[in-house]
């Protein structure tokens, strides 16, 4: 089990978009549409997936962490440093 | 013509591989894999498609905004305005 | 007490540069400095401001996050809910 | 004369803003105010000086690279690069 196990499915559903819209900007390039709609989709995906990722992590934080911190200082710890990092790669992405 | 038509084939390519990597994202979640691995894996794919979008814009102000340039100053303020507004859409997603 | 107490003089101490930087800016453009020159100047302050958030919520999460997880589950879910707003109010900014 | 000069006053009077947000940051943790409070801070003066950036961006596009396009394709070529190495820095910071 994973902390977005409870709602996989919709995770599921979300990614299946966001791959439909990639192949939809797939078709905006082989028809050579104009840049700035084909850079308006672009940021709409990306947005998309970083609300994927916000929902990942506040799922992650809400049973991961929480679990560590009631088990004992080292596994909070060491959970709270992984998930730092990961906020690090999505702040930097 | 779009600005990106002279990278077609490239731009095609590395879409189709951010498309193979959202359903690798899909059969993680479909195994339950641990959140800060899926996270890692969602955070390169926003990283691939910001460059994506990156390149998008070079050869658009390359191409159109430099070519509205040479054509009239209204031309040149109205694309240079619409590339402002893609580059704040691209920045704050 | 807030999360990050114990690391106040090192925040204090990088607050203050970045506000030295903010004015090393004005002086930048008081004397009609290159933009990009200015421009790489502001995206350095940005940076240093993110490392800044990113430190105080690893602190918040690490202590009051995990203090909530100890206390009870609804001290637990505020926390989460209130750290995820915060992680996605600095992703979107 | 940089692309920004005509608009030097409101810059400069933004980024005294800015620089007073950033010294109102010093006073919260000093005063250890609530992480998320900070926080909520710091993420506002980082969008004032993305939105700094964004300006400064079609400022410099406006009229420097507008410019270069209407001197040769060899400063326009330069000029875009330069410009799009920026979008790049502003982009990830």
């Amino acid at each position: 089990m994973a902390g977005y196990t409870g709602s996989k499915d919709d995770y599921l559903k979300r990614l299946r978009r966001i791959e439909g819209q990639v192949r939809g900007i797939q078709r905006m390039v082989e028809d050579d549409t104009y840049c700035i709609d084909v850079l308006t989709q672009v940021s709409a995906i990306t947005k998309a997936l970083q609300s994927v990722s916000l929902g990942l992590l506040e799922d992650h934080v809400g049973h991961c962490v929480v679990g560590a911190a009631r088990e004992s200082d080292e596994a909070a710890e060491a959970k709270v440093r992984e998930a730092a990092d990961a906020i690090a790669r999505l702040v930097r992405s």
